[in-house]
């Protein structure tokens, strides 16, 4: 095999290689059976184990509270953009939003076709570069709930903490789920891709209160309501097996190296290593205010778009690849999940400081 | 390695070996680029290359009119039971339907919260054994299209021909896309969920001729817009890169081997050593009518519930597995979908010879 390459990709993102080791064995002959895991029927008890599995890990890393449900669904978290106010907010309700990038945005447009939204802040004039502060906005008191983006991937722009608000607050946490410990409590519903932190694209994990899935009208399709799939511990239809196996095998994986309390030590010195760095010279330019900045992702500027070309290109020849930053901020984005290796970020840094001395 | 079983499951289904070989190397180290097949962005190049092919051999393979659409969507083919009606049917608009099954029965109901359904053919009554042949019903001119299942996994029947009738067919190819010839120029849409001719869980392939991507409302969320995921060539969002990325392993397979055409001939000489063993005997009886029968899934009955209990735990000891029948008929049931190999069929008929002799 040749050398690994360090991966900065925003998602579908690197995993850790330990998983992708025991997926190329199983995906041929699961646990020795004679059969393959992506052949096992979803009814099969070898699968029922693994999904069991997979969902007793999140509710462990994650301190799930027992009134709440793990959802297995398929979609993406673009999907919760509108399953969210489709069970939650009747036609006259209102909810509020805070518009702290693309996909929150995404999110407002899609619960307006459902209730009343109030965009409590927004950092949209400003090019996206900042989260409120709790003083910063207000909830009205007749809002159903307080909709976030907790980490905004293009912006590298991360909720420091959480809103604390007389409010159920509902995350997008698709970008820095267990990166932390977090009260689950808190919250009336929390979702997240997996393609950043948890395994490969093709299934969102929601974690829901349970006393929320009876809110949904009875006009909604079976499969829109969460009620549909938390009575059927996410086997009413055939589930997304592969993704939910790879989840499990993430999820054992950061339980072994010290789960989200760990993570967020190590998340908060790998991007420490890249905003010192970054701060040390005027040739990089970090997009996000400090107060807001992600320990997830990383978009920064070179002085031109010349140098940002020649940046991406050498790096990647390097063997730094995916560092080209979204088209809508442009120039560089470094993307540090939690299976990214601190050494990784470290030859990024070594390559930086090279390249400002070369071309400064 | 120990012997691989043969399995007989429902789907997840058998694949290819050679496929879970491909994806075994890939999913560790993508055609040597130091990167995991999971870990790669789906705007990659490199998978990009991996969508743009699979649908390429989906096209090629099926005789995909340039007017269609080819969509890799999640949320199973059940998600697709309310996005046709939601697309392609107005409140006060008519649908007719053919009740041949669950899976029909499960449509029927999402489509009533759209339109008017009407019901041309049933047959529940008795148990859906059949269904019907083209002079058993009418399909009203007013009606926008006319939905059936060519196969019905559950009960073992198949459409011997698609339906003649001056009416738009819309098709839940599920359980036999690709098991035959199939003249697409005749369907306004027909969908499949990969997890039984086409690769594992977790994508939907969708095809939709083009004009019927307008009809949507303006009230429909995004992500459940045919439209929304056709201009964007199925990555308006991140799709389920791996189950796509099989899909188009297996299509690779089905080329090499001869396509659909090959498909029928020996799916057709594989359900008949199974038919022609239960006609052969007593002990054995066929759920479906003959002329109902279908090549794909093959339920049949014991004389009693312990024999079907003993056949069932031996048949799975002998290393013939999956072959318990569903709650919903009961008994036994063998699918052997296009990767089902015709010595796995060989195999089961020599034991189910030998258990009517022993038991009998």
């Amino acid at each position: 095999m040749p050398e690994r390459i360090f991966n900065f990709s925003p998602g579908p993102a690197v995993l850790p290689y330990s998983v992708l080791q025991e997926a190329a064995v199983d995906i041929v002959n699961f646990k020795g059976k004679g059969i393959g895991l992506i052949e096992l029927s979803h009814r099969s008890k070898e699968f029922m184990a693994v999904a069991d599995e997979t969902e007793a890990l999140i509710r462990e890393l994650m301190g799930v509270p027992t009134n709440y449900k793990v959802l297995f669904l398929q979609g993406g978290a673009s999907s919760q953009f509108f399953m969210v106010p489709m069970n939650l907010l009747q036609a006259g309700q209102k909810a509020t939003y805070l518009n702290t990038g693309v996909w929150s945005k995404k999110a407002i447009k899609e619960a307006k076709l459902f209730g009343q939204v109030e965009v409590a802040y927004s950092s949209e004039e400003t090019g996206f570069k900042r989260v409120p502060r709790d003083d910063e906005y207000t909830v009205a008191p007749d809002s159903e709930y307080l909709y976030f983006v907790s980490n905004n991937t293009i912006y590298g722009t991360q909720f420091p903490t959480m809103p604390n608000k007389e409010a159920m607050l509902i995350a997008d946490m698709s970008s820095d789920i267990l990166a932390r410990p977090v009260d689950v409590s808190k919250f009336g519903l929390i979702f997240a891709g997996a393609q950043k932190n948890m395994g490969p694209a093709g299934v969102t994990v929601v974690i829901i209160r349970d006393d929320l899935l009876d809110r949904v009208g009875d006009k909604v399709p079976t499969m829109l309501k969460y009620k549909t799939h938390a009575e059927k511990d996410s086997m009413f239809n055939t589930p997304p097996c592969f993704s939910i196996y790879c989840v499990g095998l993430v999820m054992k994986w950061l339980k072994q190296v010290g789960g989200a309390a760990a993570m967020e030590k190590l998340n908060r010195e790998k991007a420490a290593l890249l905003y010192e760095m970054i701060d040390s010279t005027d040739f990089y330019r970090g997009h996000a205010e400090k107060d807001s900045r992600s320990t997830m992702n990383v978009p920064f500027n070179l002085p031109t778009k010349e140098l940002e070309a020649k940046f991406i290109g050498e790096a990647t020849a390097a063997g730094l690849d995916g560092l080209k930053g979204h088209r809508s901020v442009g120039g560089c984005r470094a993307s540090i999940y939690n299976a990214f290796p601190k050494e990784g970020v470290e030859k990024l840094v070594s390559f930086m400081t090279d390249f400002a001395k070369n071309n400064g």
